[in-house]
């Protein structure tokens, strides 16, 4: 069907929830990567609810058209960015808390909520989400879900995995399924709610989501920053005190670079040079007696340490690490990297890093969150295209990963960015596999095709 | 190929550890249900390596011939029992801990070892797993894996499904898969190790598990007993301290049939006429301002309540519940339930099983994981074959846990004897999709027939 015909048929029965202006097709060809499709979408639907949903890919289904969903926009390996020929189905209205249980300790949420916004709706209930990305004042629930989404206070709160107990998911030919439980247990048939999560819209669309809650842990934390005369240095800082036993609710790393340019973004006094720092919160009802002993373990290994139970001026100490974005956007375009490894190879990789710098000529500040080990080295580039030669740098830095017993991607996903690098983890059988999976649940392919398992060029990551 | 000549092809590879003694071929015809298939299976294969495993499987994937992955045999819903032409391959003797990674809070360990057995051999180490089933001492680590085992303490330290970072699986035809990842963080492609916890045996064969470990909780725990008049006010007290926001690590209900039971085996006074028991305790370095805390709860709510520090003690007042299987073995056989339902839903729950008590003239002791909404009903019959009306009552639990917005099971699985029930509970699109998937990583479908996803009779269960 001539896509002027398939837009008409959305317009005929989703009205103004049909948008077609250039701007709005522009936008929905990016995320926050940096990379863009070539070419601009059919239409941005956006839905108004589950039947909306269910609406349009019964039309996409039918007409074999594909369809790229998107919540906020906010990703950064080009899950969500769409292309000739497709259908941008926007959840970003569906933002309805439909329910929340203090009593068991879980909400019913659409998709479209934003992670902050969330929190300041189940604040009052003195109930929290854990999952917190960077960004989580401007993705989307639905959005992290979908991506399997972290951030910083991961090694002791989880992941978006640990917080979800159950999805409601639109099929490709439009079926609404209500996959997990609302009890805490459930071992009912095979786990699809855990399979979704992360599938970056290759298997449904997620139009409503059990979230497991948290009580707001009680007191106030305590901020240790730690420095050290270099990166490998602090990354032992930080591996000792995962080895100590402490568990720390966040654990930052920032390099010398990265620390450098923050400060300079902030108009702080220069740090050192080759300095990196750790910053580390502790939280809970022992949060002085622990960030003590993380102090202890610190200065054992060269730190030079501070502490504060100081609210107010540990979220000082912590915006410095925040500002990382801001500050690497006024150097260039940036790429972002996220490549996980165990704690105890973090001083490992950063040895990596630095080799990487040398061999292929670049800077690449790097941050970690170390407390799990998922670094974000940054590639500055200039315009928007990453050069071959910055690609190839990003190509060691996986296999780097890999080697030290890591992944390629600890939160940000696969997307378009990584897809020539999943077979490499995965190996060819595990890929024929998942890509089965995904064929399970979309047979006619118009689930956001081509992320993801992408069709590999012969022979260049065999 | 005749079963003569696939015995035949096993022992010219494996050798002795094809057992074909009828004795081993009867025992795995059963399982701890009760339950036992009908006729014995042709042979068990002790692998003792995952060559071992892969070498059953290409001769079973070959000569399409059933296989029966095997563990302890401890379990409680016939997913492990094996009849008439079926390949049993025990992973029993595959029991080494492969690594022990206290910087990265992680080990790697072969399936057949014994949750509790890894327990004693991680404390030396200060770490310890923390899914604890009943059965710990006698189930082996895959299979808690292969059935998304629960426990007591998983409303405070989680499932199976939050305690495992990756999988080592032999697919039906031989291949060798590695899943998941040794960080904290991964979201590389499909969750598929997430998906494998809980499939009972259908999508592959555990060979390999790494294991995300805990630091043991240090200090004493604190016990807290309290009775009620009965067992809904029970049910309302543990109800009102999971509202209260306490976190303990243990709460367990008894109700008065289960506590009676139990005081008669170990030779205990009766507890007074109706009286129902919550067990507590709270852990960590609060441990005693949360059981205070808890005690003021319990009271409020019109508890007797006495509250210890003295850890053996505790452990004594923990005994009683831990009885109660012996206690129930004591009355008749015994077909275990299993159902779980929203923490704030269980007072509800145990007046559906009081109504099922009157109108089908039964007893059904219960107890309960009350911290995380996970029931055990207990049906008591003569003899190992379950009659219709015990059904019929079971069939009306079920349906009342999902009334309540509960589970069919919370941990111990389908198999075969809840496979009646599962399109119930997941819907005919959800059952359908799910057999796809099963499909996708087995197409040959001889990994566990007819097991969870069961050909439903036309007509009774639609």
């Amino acid at each position: 069907m001539p896509d002027r015909r398939i837009v008409q048929r959305l317009q005929a029965l989703l009205g103004e929830r049909v948008d077609t202006a250039p701007e709005s097709l522009d936008a929905a060809r990016a995320d926050r990567s940096g990379h863009a499709a070539p070419s601009a979408p059919l239409a941005v639907v956006h839905a108004g609810s589950t039947e909306d949903v269910q609406a349009v890919l019964r039309i996409a289904h039918e007409t074999r058209t594909p369809v790229v969903v998107r919540g906020a926009g906010t990703g950064l390996a080009g899950a969500a960015n769409a292309g000739a020929g497709e259908i941008v189905l926007s959840t970003s209205r569906l933002r309805r808390v439909r329910e929340i249980r203090p009593d068991d300790l879980l909400a019913v949420v659409e998709p479209g909520i934003l992670n902050g916004e969330l929190d300041e709706i189940l604040a009052p209930h003195g109930l929290w989400w854990p999952p917190d990305p960077a960004s989580k004042d401007i993705s989307t629930v639905g959005g992290n879900i979908a991506t399997g989404a972290g951030g910083l206070l991961c090694a002791k709160y989880g992941v978006v995995r640990d917080a979800v107990l159950g999805l409601d998911l639109v099929l490709a030919d439009g079926r609404l399924l209500h996959l997990g439980h609302r009890s805490v247990k459930g071992v009912t048939g095979l786990d699809l709610t855990s399979l979704v999560i992360g599938s970056e819209g290759r298997l449904g669309v997620i139009v409503g989501a059990t979230l497991k809650l948290r009580r707001i842990v009680p007191g106030s934390p305590c901020t240790i920053t730690a420095t050290f005369p270099d990166v490998h240095n602090a990354a032992r800082g930080s591996a000792a005190v995962t080895a100590s036993g402490a568990e720390p609710a966040i654990m930052e790393l920032m390099d010398a670079r990265s620390l450098a340019a923050v400060h300079a973004l902030l108009g702080l006094p220069s740090p050192a040079s080759g300095v990196a720092q750790l910053t580390i919160q502790t939280d809970g009802p022992v949060a002085a007696d622990e960030a003590a002993r993380i102090a202890d373990v610190l200065r054992a290994v060269g730190g030079t340490v501070s502490v504060t139970d100081d609210a107010a001026e540990g979220e000082e100490l912590l915006r410095i690490r925040r500002s990382m974005h801001a500050a690497m956007a006024s150097l260039g375009t940036t790429l972002i990297e996220d490549v996980a490894v165990p704690r105890s190879a973090l001083p490992d990789m950063f040895d990596e890093i630095a080799r990487i710098e040398r061999e292929y000529d670049l800077v690449i500040p790097t941050v970690a969150h170390a407390g799990d080990g998922n670094l974000h080295p940054n590639f500055i580039v200039d315009g928007p295209v990453v050069p071959p030669h910055v690609w190839r740098a990003a190509d060691d830095l996986f296999r780097s990963a890999l080697r030290l017993g890591g992944t390629l991607t600890g939160e940000h996903g696969i997307g378009v960015l990584k897809s020539r690098w999943l077979a490499e983890e995965l190996g060819e059988d595990q890929w024929d596999l998942q890509e089965r999976i995904v064929r399970a649940f979309d047979p006619a392919g118009i689930l956001n095709p081509g992320k993801v398992f992408a069709p590999r060029p012969e022979g260049t990551h065999a």
